[in-house]
């Protein structure tokens, strides 16, 4: 709270991912020594990443996939798949409809009621191909669905709102979600968010979530930000809410992982939210280029289909490769895209840092040339980093 | 006052509203608890938005169209509605002639004189369809016209210039005005701007203003800060003259409110305003992109036609919804542009501030990365925060 | 010094006119009461423009018209001028040549000798029609001509390199010039520079120059900046070798003008120039766009011809109306590059200040959101400030 | 460690190239007088450029024509030049694939494997025809070649991984290089890097390096940065590393010449490596242009042919001169990528730079405006300091 806003604020400077960068230290260590694995839940997972619960991102082969690739997929358990028993034409009309005509599209699409037995349909699915079976709601959502849930095969439930905290004001007599209770009720664990700040990801972890989403409106076809004006941009939102992770752990024993979700386009980026202090990263679009995605080439956000106020738009990813290229490599591409889980080694092996919690701790400096010094002809020929 | 700027200055630095972002608090709120309602002289409106004085923005059907809705627009004294009987001819030159010829243009529209009967005219014609009449002039208008408008049905005053003060050295013999006096004299609350400092803000509340517009040259089709070198970016210009309206609230138990005036282009920008201090905004653009607007898809700078040093441009801003959808919504476009409202009781409910007041107390940080971070695709195909 | 670049260097943070803003005080004042007038020598001008000592600016007609207008303009000693008899075969040349056998023209067309007979013809010219016969030469140039202008009709002189120095170490038996000893022997007052820093220009000061040029590399054609990597951004520049001003002025009695010289785009850019402390500014592209130039639509810089090292290259920059309409309007643009004095003496009387001194005092903040802030618009179109 | 990146980071701010100005003193010199040559093992060089061992930068020729230019070149040891005979149809291959196919390409031409009896081939051409023999390999390759090396004659070996350290942890039972033993067994010289800290171009010199290469990532067609998030800017690195060598030379009186390599693209880039403490640069992209470089108009990064993760790309450089002109000039292009050594001198003798050592020594700005102050027209045209 040191720079003066004007006469009458003090604030702090946010730092985004493209400000920062990583630095080497005395050791280095050989690729096979780093361990990038990581605990949600009782899920060990051995790839520090979890694809968005977006309709282009996760269907229920992707998260099988997902899965046996070490990593995790999470399902919109009010999306497209569970709305519709045939997703595919959905999902084709979304891909081909004009960039005008895109929102009134999805406002119908999404107006098309969320069917409980297909969530259940969803899940069985999932169970039965060997995947772990992870759905995300919103508050409203839970309250609807939490019994539905506690009847079925899934393992994890994320619960998901643009902003969530423990503290909401509901209209008198409306029922509003306590998530203190809803941790306790709900037969798995509960992954909540997002939140950016100390306090609330604290608040949280107190009221008994299983992980932590950090981030708000970073994703590359959220327009949150825009619309809103709210946000913290993600070095600062991951750093602190890691904070309240180690303080919290210090006060209970309980570690809750942190999860930087949104803004992560490159291996790099990854890199960066672990070394600010996540446990892992989620991620939409790097997923959506998938060859086996749903959203065919297409990403859009998840508040996009707002009857009222969409705020998230669909942009054009393209299809560059299979998933397990994507995850594990080997890359075809110079730009990061390729192989994450091989840039996540990679770097930890150049930072010499073994495992997760030593990549919290390399150093970091604030170097907002770090992506452009010296790339002027990358970028003048949209190549590698100027893309 | 920290910064060398060189050996002989010290200065400030001053903020932008695109290098801050509005940090989620520990509390969220249900939509409907929100309350964005303010007090301009007598007027409550329900909408913290006023339709800027400009041709391409406000004319007697979109006054009384913006009152219905709940906000509020001033027609501009001095303009083409004062100067024609019949101004859509004119209106149609404008959106039809080519860039290189469009200054000539206007210095010659604008050479015809005001008409003292067409301003009576336009008020009258407001008021008869329901509308609040306000009006807004340069000085040298108010000295000209005051008694006029003291004859008339107006309701509002608004005394605008590039930049006003309180102390304006005249040339010996010719007549200046005086603020104070003029606030005494007129028969309706006069809102005074634009001005961007403490000082400034606190000597033109003490004369009598009962509003004030704040902002110099960040307007959308202005471009006053690149012919004159003048101005101060929003965020700070807003926070230092709020501070000023809650100094002179203490000391004399009136309370002035603040008008964020330019560089808004979304809901977000609106926000930004209102958590930096202001109690509502004046908008062009935004309001110049509805399908009845006068400016028939085009907007431009009011110091443009200025027969020897023009300070304003016309832009396209195209047509993209009712005044109504831009006001209130349902949105059709994911950009920000569409339903305001929704767009600041949605921020208001996400940062947990029931009214004004306590959007003006939500915790902001610098973060010029809030806008860019994770929106390659965003930009590289001109969608959603990227147009 | 206050700033780690690294351990083991601090340094100081330099800011550019880009980076700047005034701020309006509590008065404003009309705009006939403003006064812009300087003293350079005992010249008075009543513009505090001075047109570039370059070949594509100032040539004899421009330079009447320039002191007829109430500024100044210096012609290039070493120029087109001063080698060819008839230059305008060879500007032709130069505006019609390609971008790519640009360098290799200048190298050619520079290579022919500067001629005596021809610098005392133009200076005669300039005369004859009423004009200041301002002339600028190298270090070089003013050893080997220094008669010749002691026995012609000059005004002033003005001596300018890149760098200049008042001590100059130079291979030994070769002759090396003596600032102190030129200014001296000449017969009018010699201006010199370009430096940037208070302990350069207080020694030139006591060296006894008439005047001060300041800035390195800004120029709009100018390329130095990239090549050798040298310079300071103007306003820290200007502002610091204006204590050097205030301090000698308060040492000796004597106030030498400082002339801010290169990176000037715009009306604007001039009054910021003057906030930092500058007595008047040096332009060369502003006055390279009127229909009179002798550049005929395109501007170069003086470094170019260097046969083993070119550090300037040639822009088009058009011509957009006569040196009149440029330097004192009315303006038929709106983008502050008309009607300069216009700008200045409106940004003067919206900033109170009644002449240069007052204006240099004004207040400055901070600000690289200036230009950008809601010109979403004017950018993405090109006009205005987006051009 | 002075900013807060969150709650739980203190970090550093680090600096790059494009963000700094080197400011002249109160002393010029005669370009004569500056004398800008240097020691690498015993070899004395009148230019401070070493051309990167990149295949696309030094071949044979390319390595005895830098020689005799005063200059120095290494070869790549695992490149092009040692995996084939007849290299040539391969450099053909690479300039003539389309963009999306080149890494797959690369990833193939690479996998031929080096061969023993091509190295000591090109050591021999390179002595044969006068030039210095210096070789480049990695850590993998010191320990494959260290040998067959050591029976050759080569004159300097450069050491060069992304990342190099003293302590590096290997797998157990895989032999992992020890620096220190690497330079007390070679018979030649030991240049090695890439680093960018203090701490470890300390250890480095410690373990008995002859030179030190300073960069992680900025290179033009590098891509590491962005892939691994990895890196410092080059501006701090360099100072950092250099404080390192004049402490270890206080100890151990030892000079071991630091190498500024990467993110270099003109003249001015070198001149400021210098000042931030650079003894010399290395440079690829720059030599990659003339017209005798392996590349045919073309450069890629070392990075690039991993066969599981590349991290580099190709850039189309052209073909803008011959290798002496670029050197040494005479230059024919006005962006400071001709005549770099008369770029260095010019820039000494502005800065007052007898040698080196004294510009290691000019006075430094933080100024991210040098490069944009006043280049409007650049910028727009594409010429000079906007390409």
């Amino acid at each position: 709270m040191n720079i003066e806003l004007g006469l009458n604020k003090k604030v702090r400077r946010a730092y985004g991912i493209d400000e920062i960068a990583l630095v080497p230290g005395k050791r280095t260590l050989d690729y096979d020594l780093t361990d990038p694995s990581w605990l949600i839940g009782d899920f060990k997972r051995d790839v520090p990443i979890v694809a968005s619960a977006m309709d282009s991102v996760v269907d229920v082969n992707t998260a099988v996939e997902l899965t046996k690739l070490g990593a995790l997929g999470v399902i919109n358990m009010e999306g497209i798949q569970t709305r519709y028993k045939n997703p595919d034409d959905v999902l084709n009309q979304i891909a081909s409809v004009g960039k005008n005509d895109f929102v009134p599209l999805m406002q119908k699409i999404y107006s098309e009621p969320v069917k409980e037995e297909l969530i259940l349909q969803r899940i069985n699915e999932i169970k039965e191909m060997g995947g772990i079976a992870a759905f995300s709601g919103t508050p409203q959502a839970a309250l609807k669905f939490k019994e539905t849930l506690n009847n079925s095969n899934i393992d994890l439930f994320f619960l998901q709102g643009t902003v969530v905290s423990t503290e909401h004001l509901g209209v008198e007599g409306k029922e509003t979600l306590n998530i203190k209770e809803l941790c306790q009720s709900m037969k798995v664990p509960v992954v909540a968010g997002n939140c950016v700040t100390y306090e609330v990801a604290k608040l949280l972890m107190k009221a008994g979530v299983a992980g932590l989403m950090v981030g708000i409106g970073p994703g590359a076809a959220c327009t949150s930000r825009g619309v809103l004006g709210i946000g913290i941009p993600q070095a600062t939102a991951i750093a602190d809410c890691s904070l309240a992770r180690d303080d919290y752990f210090k006060e209970s024993g309980r570690y809750i992982p942190i999860i930087g979700d949104g803004g992560i386009v490159t291996g790099g980026d990854i890199c960066k939210c672990l070394a600010c202090g996540a446990d892992a990263v989620m991620i939409g679009s790097p997923i959506a280029k998938s060859s086996n995605a749903p959203g065919k080439g297409f990403h859009w956000g998840m508040a996009t289909p707002s009857p009222i106020l969409p705020r998230g738009t669909r942009i054009e990813v393209g299809s560059t490769g299979s998933l397990e290229r994507i995850i594990k490599g080997p890359a075809l591409l110079d730009d990061g895209t390729h192989n994450l889980l091989g840039a996540i080694r990679t770097s930890m092996s150049t930072l010499g840092a073994k495992n997760i919690k030593e990549m919290q701790e390399v150093e970091i400096v604030i170097a907002p040339s770090l992506l452009t010094e010296g790339k002027v002809y990358q970028k003048a020929q949209q190549l590698g980093m100027g893309k």
